[in-house]
């Protein structure tokens, strides 16, 4: 293997979960090397939930890598099975959509997929499955569906659990799997990427390939991305995501909300940050996360915007961030415009019970003005308007001038 | 509940395994009196096996009863589904048929049925699935898969029994019931009849009747018929049956072969014989028990030929079985063309080992000439050609004259 494929390899292996199987994507990798061709990657779009957060981009990103790689990227519709929905009204992720609505839902997808994909005519090739699933009759699906056993559909997660459960299964969901299998023979794919959530369905076009005398497509896997709140997936339903069109400092306040364990994570899904570099990040800089989470939210931005926009939302969120800090009902302390010594000032607002105890805690530290942090006790100051005064962690004072 | 209807639904319960339920079946009786309406009454026909013998005729009977009492019988020819096979193969019982294949099975099945059923044109239709199953696509196909849980059909008995021994199912063999039952809903059928071994898939039909907004078809199972060797069901390949084509001598060889035990079975399930009668030819006639099995083979054949050629089934059964008692390699007795005594005669033919022996075989009973008993040692015979002198059980001599 010659040492570009062994980087592309690299890249493209980074974040994935499972690589069905990695041997044979290296192999692909040098086949398509060899014979000049562009490979096949699949993915899928849910034509129901049109907006994109982060959590899809991890797939997306990864299609990019392979774009980057100069590969093909084929993104298919899922229209037919979207204008059919669950038929039992069970399946709440199933609605039915009129076409207007897949169509106007596709759009807006794309729009938003743009700012992840490329879009040049030669790297990106758009397939509703409508195209060949309407084509099927009762045969066609009678051999497709032979060339699965019931055993092996009850092994996936979902299934086993409910089955175990006693809960309903529906024997059509047995079909959508199946579905998205022959959409795999229908375009020939040679990779397929997903979720760890879509393993089994991307497996299945694996053994349909195969019975259809195609090469079976490589299946890899990303993990499905933590939401803000860390617990739940990354959702718009759980209210948890950054939408791709989301406000630069939207962007940057919710990264810089997430808990410091899950910053390698994001780095890792989200970022093309070197993984030395990340390491040197979180680590180095342990007392200091704030300062990774404001490189990874910079990083982040700069995708979706550029690095001005980027720059801007930090500097944004640090004043927001220094005002947030201070309560909204403040008491005002009104004193003369004239300079007075700290420990006076501090009595004077009320913040000290006397001009002693004044005196010890500006000593201790405890006390800063306008977020700087004063300790001289004599030390005049100018007394302004909406100047603040803190003591202690809790205990604030705005300067209102007679 | 008027008496006739009281008197039709005994008609219609003999011989049942389950009426589901018998209390629809009622209320549609009376219906159908009511509104001078004809009921529909389902059959499928598997176009694989066109050959008809007295087991596929237990529901046949079922069928003609309903239209002797003025119903329609609606016979399904299962032709799309033997277009397609088995695409895995593993089911032999359901081979890739052409369309020529299957007309002519279709031929050769009505040309027997015709012996059982009333063809006049307002008592029978005839309907190949292939009519609206070619027309399913796969939002159809969704959707009447959506009505029938996976749980469900892995409660049907032969489901259950392979997935618990972890023999692979596959998922097309899920469709089937529900293509059955989708033939219900297109001929709106009131009744289906079947053998217990469809009762599953018969009672989908009920399913999405109800589903698609028709009163559910009553099920009716009718038991599988036990095979001449009263082990195994009869059928072709188990060479255990009765053709309805069989010649009348077959027949009749064929019945008399059957286990005592299984008479009743076979008078209930295959004769208009009412329970009492039967009750008395079984029980009164208990020593002769092919007596009763005379009067069942005649009963069957008048129903395929007449009471005539029934009569002459008998006596030829009669005349080969006294001469099948014969062991084709007797030896021979040459003798002289004159008269002899009995017991000199036993003794020239080498039955005896001398005239005194011959003498005490002959006074014991133990002797006889074409099947006539002579205990008179001195009885004079005229030896003619192919006379049959047996001594004993096992010992036998056929006369040649010099």
């Amino acid at each position: 293997m010659t040492q570009d494929i062994e980087q592309s390899f690299e890249i493209l292996k980074r974040g994935t979960v499972e690589i069905y199987s990695e041997k044979e994507l290296k192999e692909k990798l040098i086949d398509a090397r060899k014979k000049g061709r562009q490979l096949r990657i699949k993915l899928g779009m849910d034509p129901t939930a049109p907006d994109l957060h982060l959590g899809h981009t991890v797939v997306m990103r990864k299609l990019r890598q392979f774009q980057d790689l100069g590969h093909k990227a084929v993104l298919i519709i899922g229209d037919y099975t979207a204008r059919i929905g669950d038929p039992t009204g069970q399946n709440t992720t199933r609605p039915v959509l009129s076409g207007e609505d897949i169509d106007k839902n596709a759009q807006t997808y794309f729009k938003q997929a743009e700012k992840i994909l490329d879009t040049s005519e030669d790297k990106l090739e758009i397939r509703p499955n409508g195209e060949w699933l309407r084509d099927l009759d009762l045969a066609a699906i009678i051999k497709l569906c032979s060339s699965m056993t019931v055993a092996r559909m009850l092994e996936r997660d979902t299934f086993e659990q409910r089955y175990k459960k006693c809960e309903p299964i529906s024997i059509h969901e047995f079909l959508y799997p199946l579905m998205q299998g022959y959409d795999s023979v229908m375009t020939e794919s040679d990779v397929e990427l997903g979720g760890t959530d879509q393993t089994f369905n991307n497996l299945a076009g694996r053994d349909l390939q195969r019975i259809n005398g195609q090469a079976p497509q490589i299946v890899m896997t990303l993990p499905i991305l933590a939401g803000l709140d860390g617990v739940e997936k990354m959702s718009k339903s759980k209210n948890n995501y950054i939408g791709v069109t989301d406000e630069p400092s939207d962007m940057y306040g919710k990264i810089m909300s997430i808990s410091d364990e899950m910053m390698e994570n994001y780095f890792t899904l989200l970022t093309d940050v070197p993984f030395g570099k990340i390491a040197e990040l979180i680590n180095s800089e342990k007392t200091h996360p704030k300062k990774a989470k404001a490189a990874l939210a910079k990083d982040i931005i700069s995708q979706f915007y550029d690095s001005e926009a980027a720059e801007k939302a930090e500097e944004d969120f640090e004043q927001v961030f220094a005002r947030r800090e201070l309560p909204d009902d403040m008491p005002e302390a009104v004193l003369d415009s004239q300079p007075i010594a700290l420990s006076k000032m501090v009595a004077e607002a009320g913040l000290a019970a006397s001009g002693g105890e004044a005196k010890r805690l500006v000593k201790q530290g405890g006390v800063s003005v306008n977020g700087e942090k004063m300790s001289d006790p004599s030390a005049q100051v100018q007394p302004e308007d909406g100047m603040v005064l803190k003591v202690g962690k809790r205990r604030f004072a705005k300067v209102v001038v007679k």
